[in-house]
């Protein structure tokens, strides 16, 4: 009898809560994960050290950062210390115009890097942890996006071409921050080690949208968010 | 009266033969050329060298060189040591299989580059020099992938969701070799200054496939390369 080997997924691990919980529910759907966290020269680049750990703590097989300089280009709130972060926007208010924090082409990088990845290792799968319901704006977080990605992704590659596309799995991508939250704690993602401020400060700003985000989902759920929770 | 810009594009410049006369051409049809060159690891990184003088010397309005670490995964001769370049195929044999100088996801990792600095600068269209008929075996270089990416490059920026979308321009996509230096020749395009090689020697090895199709046209048109004459 023949074993097969479980199915191979690079899951792209920015160190959030939705990308941690997307590790972890791939971890829990038998996968063999393969974490990657991007540098592209982000103001919250301690989310890259939490990334690291959170990917062995949730049972990835191997992580990996790769280093891309967006910040090179500039154009985003994220990588260009010139333009400031915004702060105190309600999230109701979010999504209505794409704001200064989108990164150009963030998710088209991240997912073409996530694919070289997942050719050189032969992983049939790439998991991104985009959801279009709290998407906050960003154009590249659309399930059409991610659409016109995997066949990109089907057409460029040596493994697609000889009908064996990679797939570009998004199992996020409909649920809401709440919803996420609710699944990953029935997973066990240690959510106090998850980072989504902004900024690239000690403690989350709290002010910024996705700190605002964060904290109107927890609250929500009639819960604490636990990356708040200090001991006394 | 009004004065409108010119058009505004990205052009991919390796400093190679054919993303040298993509550019060169550019410039001639009236566009405001930024030349973008991507330091992905390659083992030739003196073109990188070579591209900056070229997009200088051919009247590029800017030019930057963005850093990628792909060499990080491995899996191609051209960023990989321990993968040997192939030499001494034939121009007829290639195109048969993929061969070992793909750099995984090479190009879409290139193009998502380009669309990052393209919105950032507020540029119309990319222009890359990929051509599917000495196409040396890429899949990346098909117009069925360019097209799926210009897809996904139209859903998944702020400027395409607004109406804007950023063209991919390959208007090489279909010249064979010597077609395209027979078409850079008219446009002054100074072949002596490009690198094909993939080795990272000071002189061509003459024996990789990218050596071996650049002789192959020079010799189809009847004429030695420039790059090979030195002064006596």
């Amino acid at each position: 009898m023949t074993r097969r080997r479980p199915i191979r997924a690079v899951v792209l691990l920015s160190g959030g809560l939705d990308s941690t919980t997307c590790l972890a529910a791939a971890v829990a759907a038998g996968r063999e994960v393969h974490g990657l966290s991007v540098d592209y020269g982000q103001r919250h680049r301690g989310e890259l050290r939490r990334a690291r750990a959170l990917a062995r703590l949730l049972g990835a097989a191997s992580h990996r950062v790769v280093k891309v300089d967006l910040s090179a280009f500039g154009g985003s709130a994220l990588t260009d210390a010139a333009i400031a972060v915004p702060k105190g926007r309600s999230p109701r208010a979010m999504g209505h115009d794409i704001p200064v924090t989108y990164v150009p082409a963030r998710n088209t990088v991240m997912l073409s890097l996530a694919l070289a990845h997942a050719e050189v290792i032969g992983a049939e799968e790439i998991h991104v942890g985009v959801n279009a319901v709290d998407y906050s704006g960003y154009p590249d977080c659309r399930p059409e996006f991610i659409e016109a990605m995997e066949e990109a992704v089907r057409l460029g590659t040596k493994v697609g071409v000889e009908g064996h596309p990679i797939r570009i799995e998004t199992p996020l991508i409909d649920m809401t921050k709440a919803d996420i939250i609710r699944h990953g704690l029935g997973l066990g993602v240690p959510y106090e080690m998850t980072w989504s401020c902004y900024e690239g400060g000690a403690e989350p700003c709290h002010e910024c949208d996705s700190c605002r985000l964060r904290e109107a989902a927890w609250e929500s759920l009639h819960m604490g968010d636990p990356l708040n929770v200090r001991e006394p």
